[in-house]
């Protein structure tokens, strides 16, 4: 039987690490260039930070640990019995794998206060893990691209993550990606507008799945859970404004002012919606103000994003993010405000890989094989290639005597440009061979000139 | 309750990651440099796999993951009862945590030979998990690299990866360090002259005791496994041998030769020790054909390495490998030699740490901080803020426009080298001041040259 691996989970060969390390690296960039620093927590947390924190659909999709020994003998075989599997799997674990890299970061946060300089401006490049069905796009070990700061409440921040989206999906050459953004805080003031502010999360649990069910499936997924037909009225009606952000803005700004209601909200989208413009506008994303915007998470308490190919609606969102006030109460610490972006690393390669952005020399990693002609010649190619890695050039010896076309056909494989041959003929004549893989040519040159030659001919295409 | 991590693990600062990337890609860019390619697998592997390949000690400290549901109602209590938890876990478990990158990079190799050009150079830098009791410089979760060949036979392979050892070896400007290496195939014809061959593997295991319970402890637990004391007496001798690398092979092969031992492992070792000879020797590696090397795997077939720093033997091992012959037979393909090493990544961390070898202005990652005097400069800052990005500069804008001595503090924080003063005043008259937090100076400048006045400074620093 071919030995194989967890659904969910993928192998990956050279050429699909060089894709994956090119766009981590694009992140890691410009995360730094905006004053972001890395931080790494632990793969696996302990079980009582990571639980009952993702709500009890992301609870069942928690990878726990089994312990060893002494725990183990503990299990409660009553909870078994009673065929209640979750507590029967809590008894025995101690542990679990990272689910995000949100609950993780509040965790080092106020394990760390005393060492840390509020405002943290921290990213974090990391794997995390969910027992979710696989499906297309869809892994249960994915990376995740966060970028937060906590211990601010500045809207300069928040405008700093617009442009810093701005300029990552600029730097990969995206096209047609809008970045929506909201403010939970209009959300509320609307649903205090209309009279139902007890019933806030719900509401806006409905309204997240706008994208999935439209707006039809939203207005009949709140005439079920009984919202008044008048006011899924108003709220169809402002769901789908249109005009810029700035007029939609004043539109409800005059509704709220009539009915007293906080703007609270509404100035802080006007502040940061105007300040954006004020330095220049973002140059690749279309920045639009959408009230329909509801994010997931109950944790958001101000400004929210989603990052969207709005041609493609398939794909879904590419990234996401807003501003927390209370994450790291759970752990202890109370009055820190912070704000973060992620990226959707797995989405965004699938999309590069979709539109070819990913530059072509890629893959081009090795640059030169000095073929093995046997024992007689084996010493100058080792000093050749002595030389050469001097000089940083990626180059290797083949292993084997082997037959010519076997090694050029090796060369071929891995994508190497160059092939050094020297048999026993040019040693006489202190010459060697070198073979252009990609034009398939090749030229005489003395020994003594190697470095200089190859370095001039690489040179030309790097 | 203060939140913190499982025993075993470690969060990672901002300075910490610093270092940490900086020895991953000094590692990286020499395997790459010889003609490694990378690949990755995932964080867990079918219990199938993993299971069975550690030893029994081994095996406890495999972490296996606890599945969902389903599985979890098969557990299987009658081994619970008999309190079997070794097996009441598998019952429950289907998938463990990658244990090292050895299994997982054979399971690869059989699943993809029909993708894979032979021989196949590749190297892997991830984590390995481990359920181990925790102590100084040994950790539930690390990192690993290997790096390894498999599909060839060829002896130049070994040469490559002493060469590669000695590379990164200088790269990191460690001093004082050792290549052991020994072929098992001599330690087999030693066992074979001496009469116990078959009690080979006994042998190798007390035998690679001998770092931590040195000749006498070894010659003891030889005696307690019943060696005969005559035989004990010539393994001593031969394993205090002294003298260079060569004529302590020679010895060796007289004895062989008399007795009619294959000297098979005794050319391999010429070969190679000869080779590197004429190739110029290593540079930075003192290179030690040492007949008491032993390894504990007993998947080694042919030559073994492992790196050390005699001066240093509280600090153990900092790399080792070897040449394996039949490591994917477990998965089905048979006939694959391979050869690897592997650096111990925390380990050598601790070496650099300790022998402050690490590059000092490696925190300096940060370059400027643009301080924030409120609304009034605030749009301004911010233009500035956009240029230094432009051209690569890692900065930022303070969020708030707190007390200056704050900022400052900040930038020191992140090791800022630069913070740019722009007030009202300032403003007036198009100029900012720039502080250079290392020296405590300041100076004034216009604003229309910020970009080239920043850029030279970062350049004589850089």
């Amino acid at each position: 039987m071919k030995p194989s691996i967890p659904k969910g989970t993928r192998d990956f060969t050279p050429s699909e690490v060089y894709l994956r390390n090119f766009l981590k690296e694009k992140i890691k960039l410009n995360f730094e260039l905006f004053g972001f620093e890395p931080i790494e927590t632990p793969s696996f947390e302990k079980l009582e930070i990571i639980g009952g924190k993702y709500g009890n659909d992301g609870e069942q999709l928690i990878f726990k640990i089994l312990s060893n020994g002494e725990k183990l003998s503990k299990a409660d075989l009553d909870s078994f019995n009673k065929q209640n599997y979750h507590k029967f799997a809590n008894s025995m674990s101690e542990k679990a794998l990272r689910y995000d890299l949100t609950v993780p970061f509040s965790r080092y946060v106020v394990q760390h206060q005393n060492e840390i300089t509020f405002p943290f401006k921290r990213y974090q490049i990391q794997t995390v893990w969910r027992a979710d069905r696989p499906q297309y796009g869809r892994f249960q070990e994915f990376l995740q691209c966060d970028a937060d700061i906590i211990g601010s409440n500045s809207l300069w921040q928040e405008i700093e993550l617009c442009i810093l989206y701005d300029k990552i999906v600029k730097d990969l050459g995206l096209k047609g990606v809008s970045l929506r953004i909201n403010n939970r805080k209009i959300l509320y003031s609307f649903s205090k507008l209309l009279g139902f502010e007890n019933r806030f999360n719900d509401f806006t649990i409905i309204l997240d799945k706008l994208d999935k069910i439209k707006i039809e499936g939203v207005t009949n997924e709140l005439i079920k859970q009984k919202f008044s037909k008048d006011k899924i009225q108003i709220i169809k009606e402002f769901m789908l404004l249109e005009g810029t952000n700035k007029s939609k803005l004043e539109k409800i700004r005059k509704v709220f002012k009539e009915s007293k209601i906080s703007e609270d909200g509404l100035n802080e989208q006007n502040f940061i919606i105007d300040n954006i413009e004020e330095c220049g506008g973002l140059q690749s994303i279309d920045l639009k103000f959408d009230l329909s915007l509801a994010r997931g998470l109950s944790y958001y308490t101000g400004t929210i994003f989603e990052l969207t190919l709005p041609n493609f609606p398939d794909i879904g969102s590419i990234g996401g993010g807003g501003r927390y006030d209370n994450l790291t109460s759970t752990f202890g610490k109370e009055n820190l405000s912070g704000v973060g972006i992620s990226i959707g690393f797995e989405r965004v390669l699938m999309v590069l890989q979709k539109f070819k952005l990913f530059p072509k020399d890629l893959n081009n990693r090795m640059q030169v094989l000095i073929a093995n002609f046997g024992p007689k010649t084996a010493l100058t190619c080792n000093s050749i290639l002595k030389k050469l890695r001097a000089k940083g050039v990626k180059s290797e010896f083949y292993p084997d005597d082997s037959k010519l076309k076997k090694q050029l056909s090796y060369a071929n494989s891995k994508k190497i440009e160059y092939v050094v041959l020297l048999g026993e003929e040019e040693l006489k004549k202190e010459e060697f061979v070198l073979k252009n893989m990609n034009e398939g040519t090749q030229a005489l040159f003395k020994i003594s000139r190697v470095e200089s030659v190859i370095l001039s001919k690489l040179k030309k295409i790097n």
